[in-house]
């Protein structure tokens, strides 16, 4: 059984982190897995919200958002319809806490970073896509934050982590790795991994779209996105060195 | 180590489920997990939204919320706010989802089922409760479908499953089962299991809510979470019996 | 002529009053009138809003609401539309503003507190039952906060007076004390009394629902409604015993 | 002891109703109740809402604003803050029910009436002026449609009964009629009464502002109001002669 | 070629100024330009909001609003919709703009001046009138804090230039002056022309309605707009002597 | 005087439009005039929303966004906010008109064309470079129906002009052209001209920012911005070509 793409199961699409995308954020990533394109940006600003003042700690979030037409049919716009829909929040939700166990507030001083993932194009795979970007996006905004002195300890203490994201899934019976949209609406199980450059997981969420899956198949599924996220987290490397 | 209430790790809290707790609802039930307490409700209404007309299915939807002071600290209404967050569609969403994995669309016919999940009390693992109860309240809407012979199949084949949640957790390094809010709070990962009655996984969320997590301590996680269903689908089976 | 459920014009239905139903709150009342069984909770907090603060009163707010599936037919949640009802508006604004009544601010000192009373089920004068209930909340909750030295005078004096509240109304040409739903969408008019222990009015509200009424039917309705506080205080005072 | 406008307890402000204030409305009334103006318009539509449709019954709602700047100070536009408040809401609702009990909707036939009350300017009772004003417009309203046989049935039948309102209460233990703004902050009780053109009630809405009433209290307010609309009822007559 | 009210292309409707109608604002104008009608109040808050406060600068804003039957047809409050839409927040952005080109806002001192337009009948030139109003409206409140010592230099400083406005545009190829609705939804140009009393642009709109304008057809509108606004200029100083 | 990036008063900045940016829409263009990068999509839905279905005429409508971070500093989200800011509006409104004035609706046909403009990064005229983008967006769109004969009449009849923007501004006196940010902050007076192909004006906006103009200073500003529109007019036919 072959992909529509040709690739094998186990394969990731192309996948190309671009920095410094656009010029005003602190970090700035346009991140492509295959034709999923999302322009991660790291917004960083001094102080934290008030509540939070005195404490010490940095503060850090995400939004996620897709453009109208960044599908293959137009959606409306969520500030048209004056509110934001359960599936915006949930993936703004899982990128925030995937990001927060890669930094340490207090190494972070009192600074805060907004990581705003935006779909240009959706093909499948929009959120771990987001994660894997707004990580470099991230990076990148550690670094300029240390190269104004403005951090309370070293930027590898403040980024003590990296981690990457991958989606798996289970189509006609075989696991896949990092499926397309043509793949994941047919996906009997669909599973987003969230791992560290360590290989620990982060977060794992596994849905039965149409039915249910049994340990074998969550095993083979979580083998291979532990794998597809040691190669992504190569990839953020490259991208940085 | 001991839990705070004196449980063993693999131990559910006193589990109730009442069913006809209140008067209106096609399917009504207050299920207890320990000092957790939520309302679920099961609305029939003949007929499906517009876009789904002479589909021959069914449909069903979720909707999940809390009380104000539902948990120990006042929370502002949803509805005074104007908005929903985040947590909440994220929770209604998991609901749904879980819930639609029982049933038959085809076989439900073109009836609409909302359930109402409203959390009374809150001690931790309402979300898991609401799964737990909701199933109840939706076989008892099935039965009352089937009654007035408005399905277009056996309740049997319109419910071809059952569902059952529990959360897990570890807590200074020990998995356990079921966490209260004392333990929710300090749990090193966080994790929601719902399983079929039997034993297949519907849904896996797992979160390392301060810090990250190997296989082994994901291994351990699920072992505990399918004991605990699968105790569930027995109290659930005998609040039906 | 007699009434759905024999009760002779006069009566009200069962009343019961709970304390302490749920765990967290300062107080917490489950009330039932027959069929109708409203949540009331009374949540403390230290200190008065921003523009309060330093006048050395307190402050009281209320807020009404009803579960989706609280009524025959289910209907949609407030919080999924994003705004409040007129008619959930008018009955908050109607509970906060008899509540008030009962307390003195200055005795009360800089403390917050926020009726909530959330309809569980509804069959006919949730506004009333709330009222009834709510002011046994607020009574644990001045008593929780004499109890810990942050009243500004003694209890009686913050809390001077009580209130109670029931509907009557005329149905087919005879007045009737606490109509059920059934009475209550045949009434021609419908009136809401809250009147003091002492017997003395703090509301009145009066509607030719369909049609109009006279002053002899308005002094018949008047009469019921003070017997019926009167009796619903005694039933307070015994709660509270 | 006399009124700040040197008024008898029993009297009126100078009450002026204009009626085509403004040209496009069916029905358009300035009525002024001392320094209290408001706009009353009635918009006719073909046609019933959607849900109505084919019952033969007209339909008619009202909707109560205040400018910003009526008030002495200035309020934010709710169509700013993006929702009503729950004293508009109030309004809203009591005018509407207030004009309901004017019309005969099978006599109206499949027509829309939308009564718009916008106050202008603001010294006390601008409910109780928008109920009197509001009745003429939507007199005007009906002739337009009866001039055009839009009607099911004579004007006579579909606009069978005449109302008007106006606020009583009690200042430093005096009953007074038609309370300005400086009396109404004031006030001891308030009470707005509204009442047909033969004298019967279709609304009585008292409460106890800054403490409670007794029975004589409440008979008394009950005697002005009721004068108060007779004299109210007459202007109208005129101003429709 | 005639005009529907037999003016000549060059020629103003009717123009009223009436300060003082309304008895709270601190300025308060209503302005008719033939059947438009507009309420215009200034009302004037001591200090300036948070962000700005301790820079010594005023700070003014303005706000649109039509009456929901000012016009021919009843249109939805923007307060029931829930949002404000974009004609009237078009609208609030150019009177906002055109009246702080009138003020110096070091002379003004830390003070709020809001202008309130408020369409209470619309034939064409809403906007425009709403200008040349709130100018009145405007020098009236300075006026009223020269009178209390609360500007930081003398009014003339304070405002120090006077604006008005007027539309303009191409019917059936004739420029005409004042265009009232009739001639504004048959204009193939419409354009807005705010002039300062010296002759000077503020803002200039024009807009091809239905089709495209040239240089020429630009030029002949510019020169009726600016005849048109230094007639108003007039008009407002008469109603200020 | 020289301008920040060296150009001449009457240069425009590099204006890239790249066609085909994004893979789903009907028309897709990245437009950038120096740092400003807008990306901007056609959507074509067949159909026409209900109350224009059966006229024969066809529907096109746009909407205007920033991301959060194509500006210096990091703005919230409109979705976020829960409502549309009026610049936004304002732009959004402005797009449409310039478009509509291009398309003959009749020979459209009965098809929606949703365009779409999305600011990427924005350094000054984001509007302009919007129009002028959407424009190729809407000529693809065009083609695409074209190719699939669902059009009325000729492609050339449906889109019978092309329409291209640019701003000018006067900066320490001197006019310019196509202004950058740094550029648009400081300006006296900023104008938006909207030409067609053949030089006629389509819109033209002027605003006396910090000050006012007088009639020399408009004229030369529309001398500059009818020659940059024809320089954009021969760019939107080279990427067509």
């Amino acid at each position: 059984m072959s992909r529509p793409d040709g690739r094998t199961a186990a394969a990731l699409r192309p996948v190309n982190i671009t920095r410094g995308w656009s010029r005003h954020p602190e970090g700035s990533v346009l991140v492509e897995f295959g034709d999923t394109r999302v322009l991660c940006t790291a917004s960083v600003t001094d102080g934290v919200p008030r509540w939070r003042r005195g404490s010490g700690l940095g503060w850090i979030t995400a939004e996620y958002s897709m453009l109208p037409r960044a599908t293959n049919t137009r959606s409306d716009r969520e500030s048209v319809k004056g509110k934001i829909g359960g599936r915006t929040h949930e993936i703004s939700r899982l990128i925030g806490r995937s990001l927060r166990a890669c930094l340490d507030l207090k190494a972070l001083g009192e600074n805060s970073i907004v990581l705003d993932c935006d779909v240009l194009q959706a093909d499948g795979g929009t959120r771990t896509a987001a994660i894997t970007g707004a990580y470099v996006a991230l990076a990148d905004a550690v670094d300029w934050l240390a190269a104004r002195h403005k951090l309370a300890a070293s930027p590898a203490k403040a980024l003590h982590r990296s981690v990457a994201a991958v989606s798996v899934g289970i189509i006609k019976g075989e696991p896949r790795l990092d499926l397309s949209y043509a793949e994941d609406v047919n996906a009997e199980v669909d599973m987003n991994i969230v791992c560290t450059g360590a290989g620990e997981f982060v977060e794992v969420q596994g849905t039965g779209e149409d039915g249910v899956f049994d340990r074998d198949q969550l095993n083979a599924l979580l083998d291979l996105g532990v794998l597809g996220c040691a190669e992504l987290t190569e990839i953020q490397k490259k991208s940085r060195a």
